[in-house]
């Protein structure tokens, strides 16, 4: 019943009704635009909508493999309102919301937001699917128990998420000296880019079990790919090899969630949202392709 | 069954499904992201989406009439697609949108866009309210017959409109020579800023025929109150003299439908959008007050 | 010893050590870098850094009210650390660290960042002035008891405010029903620009105790003045009766202490931190004229 | 010989070569982007393309003055090149060209680049004009000996202008206290604007000369009205009452020359430079009247 | 007789006239600014005026090819007139001029605007060098016979231009499956980077015919490079391997025009309309090389 | 004495005063906000509190090169003032301070501004080290013994170093044909990219001396890593590879001081402008390694 003389609604993909009411999409987008914990450079809660705005200037056919992601059905749930008073309740508002839409078979995708969102997503995850392992994209090493007073500052991700399961970390070129210290007498596995390319992404998905969470922080992106974020880094990865990466992790292992976070849309040109919303279709090409 | 958990999606106003449902809403937004026949500074096809986003930055109490227009109910369809090979299609294709939508009982609020797009919508409730005359604010005369080989050229609108019609022009400051010739000869009621004050607010309403057409091209304003627009003038119109106006008219006459155009919002501070959705609201309010 | 060849040092008014030294100045300003709650649009954590860095482009000789307010001496604090986890944690913070200046001998100068700091400012001056009353100017009425499960949201700010001093607020044009209301049956002096002008200075100032700490949102000014704020209103102030204003206050009641929060930079033109950096400016002028 | 498929050349106002070659024009505007003595925030060096860009926007029919003020013919001259090394080279280079086109029959625009292009052109006129004063409109007073090492700071512009021609400032409201003593023990007509209101345009026209210089700093309006500047100051002038002294200047005196400086356009909208542009161009209506 | 107390006219490089004037130019440069298809992201329009503000920052002696490309004279015409109502009528008038250009025996360089221009240009060269082939740089294969109501929407560039000409494209990364299904089963050359690198520049010089005319849509860079166009894609080719393309094509076949489309100078860093100046400028360098 | 409710104040890397006292510290940085010579794009003036605002941003932790700089100390001298009326004084200014810091011990890093800051930085330098050498990273030759009518335009810098001290250049490829004839002829080591990646970097530190002055115009990284400069260009150096050299010549030599000049940060995105503090830090961390 789409009437060609409107173009669709601003979700993700800006798809037809026929390819994104809630009932028929297998996938789930949640919006999440929260940045109260960023300490610098601020903006992230533009990013949900910034990507949404861009993913209509997607052509719908991802060429680089050869899919449709968009005919498993991509329903955007509405805004996820933001807790303004308390991080931790922020985290457990998205947790209960992403439980939900996995207990009701959906695939979930979240845009952050700051990177702080990644936590209630990883542990809604974690919880329904107990063996995962967690795969972060990230040029810090987020790995603080507590920052600025608060343990869901977005410094302390990596290391909430790490209590709810296993991780490995690819991007990493930025830490205060304990937190690195911390990371290598523990031997935990997160790689700076020159070591990823020693490794290479076989490597990677050998560290992995079989269901994969992948969280994304934007700024695992080399400075020039991704200005827009709050902390962008250079020395950073490039968009060819984090394509490899994501495709050899699909075909290896089972993505069963995904997070992008960390798009502040006013720090650079909007051909970054663009990638962002490209990155995500991908992913979600990658992750229904069974 | 709103859940506290989410933000209202973005029609105008985010107002909840209880206040924005097809069925049980008054008014309908209907978004024109069209400006493929502006000629000097462009960007007003990203108008429409601004005010909506802005929207969500109001309070839904509109302190200066003591209202809540939401209450009526506002709908805000999907965006109208471009027709980009004839400009005189896309006017046609909004016409009929908008004949339906008044036909459903509907009260229109079209937004911009480029002027051109109030020719379809004021076509269209010249059809339904045949004894109807049309305000139009804008700073230039739009009278030309033909503007870089197109009649529906942006330059063109008022002329355009007032085959349909009777005009009142208010906030001119800007035209050519024959346009003003022209006029001036035939003594239509194109008022400057400074005739306008002379004149007063019941003059205005006195011009008109009971049911009127509104068209608020935005750069009737002062520059200073809105800049971001294809043709910002100083010497315009303030806001407190905008607001009494719209109130006087109101009191006097009825509205049937109105129209905001020209938004261009990267010429300028969000402000401006603000100040055009605050500006819709308060036309709805004052247009539903019976 | 300040030695010609350097440029001195960016606090505000960019003064020579002679003037901006901690011991032998009069004033200090506090810089507030906090933006946690803001639902709306965001930003204004760098509003204390621009209109630092705008107060180095203004004369140092306020030629409106003939003084020199350097001369004072004016010392700039260090930013406040963010507290990410919690704004009731914050506004202790900011409340602390006022008292201990007031205790100091110091006149206290808070520049937001969001309204929210007022709360910190306000509750310090009213522990040490016990009689003072409350000058706000406000866009907003800022008057629910909570908002986004807070207490301290930036929409509760003159609530908190009122709680602890009685409050006269200037510039209200955006509220909640519900809040307008409540602040109409209570009768509270909450004016509308309209009704400011009606009123006059005054009257204002005759509604006021002897000590007076002022607040100022400066979303009270009309959005052309100023459009670089999270909710940007037009229908608002101007400066010069707002500069009118402020001297009648000063010449009829003493000003203790005031804030000036809500420049979210990035919104609006330069020109809008250099318009608050005058403002603080001249509010240190007429507050230590005697 | 024009071509309908092509649109005219960027000189000022875009103009047909009918109406812009130099041969057969009687205005001449040059641009002279430079701004190497900017103290504080700069960039007016693109102030003259930006003032050419929107000239092109207008239309060229002047409604407020009843005017088509292209018929006389304006020929944009390329820009002067920039001399790096020293502000008095650049300053007698600028004079040099204008005593060249004065020579040659022309009514001279300059465009600045900071207002110290101003006094090349204000010599040239002073020498071709012996008896000629000067209306200026700033800001700032502009009376400082030497600035930052350098007698042609642009902080010192008016008092070398004042070194050949008596002057008379309008807009005054930034000064340091020994400039604003020294300008009132001199007695030294530089007006703030309410004592320019309080006064009236035909007085300040009783203090002019019967040829008039005119030296425009665009901080002298509202920086509502104009933030594109290096020093946007708020309660300024409005364009109302500059359209209306500058009506009376050239209805009671004779408009020699003039300059428009200080644009720089990255810092406002570009509705800044549309009126920069509708500026020069009313002036050139009013100065050419005869 | 040039002088040099000025700055040569913004013209394509900014040239003396000894090297710019028509009569001895060999190179003529015509500006479109055209963007009235352009359904996603806008700006185009800008595009030509932004390339020749930028080429005057280019040095004039290409040390990457070791030659003073400007020595052959490039002379910019005015910009070419926007047809508003008709996309298909704006074609044909660019298609007029350029053939008149080559008549007069004129290499032409084609600055848009959206891509669309570039069939107008095409054209035009095919009508006069028959046996030519076309080498597209592209990221969208823009493939489609109607967009939008209209065959001429810039979705359709590459396919009306393969009606007048063999083509080869480069860059390819963004199709609808129905375009690329099509690609595939006709066997067209589209190659996508990796595919591109692979083959190598020689292998694409083989697949073209003797005369080549170029078209060069920006958006054909990796957005990393070049971020200003409506639809950026990463993925794309960088700078380097584009050049060592150009070089090999120029020294196998000759390049008997080119056009440099799509630049949207607002959403993206100023220096990607510096490297599409020297892309222009390079290109003109290779072509008449012999 | 730190207080942690506090931030440290906005010098190099906001360092609490243990590690930025004057005394305590080995190094100084000297920001120099000055672009008068500028003859394209300016704003270079406001590069070096960019610079040290995004050093806040940083971790302090240079996980690169495993060391913290910071705990040598790195105090932040007040901006130098800018001498308007005579480039050559300005030059003589800031050689005459940085003399004093070296002599006072400190290692001097000098922020710019243009490029031309670093011809009174290094004399400085070669002053008190007689032998030294400079490795200069530069897109453009800067080899012009005067330019627009100045020898200290920054179109002359490395010339001018170039008396005083041999010169080896990396990222070439901007030059005036003249200039370039006059490079290879005197086959003076100005290396384009390709050059210098088939010579590799340990050949670059064979042709240093002992002790190298390393002048940074930030313009020598490749256009898509740095868009914030005033003569962007493509085809230029990325981060690995610079960082590669760096680390080379910090074996190989000593580097005895530096500067980093040319951000001029409202032409790209902030992430330039942290590329540039990460740039400075990782040179003091290389610098002071023994």
């Amino acid at each position: 019943m789409s009437d060609p003389r409107f173009t669709p609604r601003r979700g993700f993909g800006w798809l037809e009704p026929e390819f994104s009411d809630y009932e028929s999409s297998r996938v789930v987008v949640l919006p999440v635009p929260y940045d109260s914990t960023a300490s610098g450079w601020g903006g992230s809660r533009e990013g949900p909508w910034a990507i949404l705005e861009a993913s209509g200037n997607m052509e719908l056919y991802d060429i680089g493999i050869g899919r449709e992601p968009f005919r498993a059905g991509i329903h955007t749930l509405p805004e996820l309102a933001v807790h303004t008073g308390d991080a931790g309740a922020m985290i457990d508002r998205i947790e209960s919301v992403v439980c939900e839409q996995i207990d009701a078979g959906k695939f979930v995708v979240t845009l952050g937001g700051e990177h702080t969102v990644a936590v209630g997503s990883a542990r809604a995850h974690a919880k329904r699917f107990p063996d995962m392992s967690v795969l972060a994209f990230d040029a810090n090493a987020d790995f603080r128990d507590s920052y600025l007073d608060s343990p869901y500052n977005h410094a302390c991700t990596l290391r909430r998420i790490s209590e709810v399961a296993p991780i490995v970390e690819v991007g990493l070129r930025s830490a205060e000296k304990d937190e690195h210290d911390e990371l290598r007498e523990a031997g935990l596995p997160f790689y700076q880019p020159a070591e990823y390319r020693a490794l290479g992404p076989e490597a990677i998905a050998g560290q992995l079990s079989d269901n994969v969470y992948l969280t994304f922080d934007l700024d695992a992106f080399d400075s020039s790919v991704m200005s827009a974020v709050g902390t962008p880094e250079p020395g950073g990865l490039h968009w060819d090899e984090v394509s490899e990466l994501l495709a050899v992790i699909a075909q290896r292992r089972r993505i069963v969630g995904f997070d992008v976070t960390e798009l502040a849309p006013q720090l650079g040109p909007r051909a970054n949202a663009q990638l962002a919303a490209k990155l995500a279709y991908r992913l979600i090409g990658l992750a229904l392709r069974e």
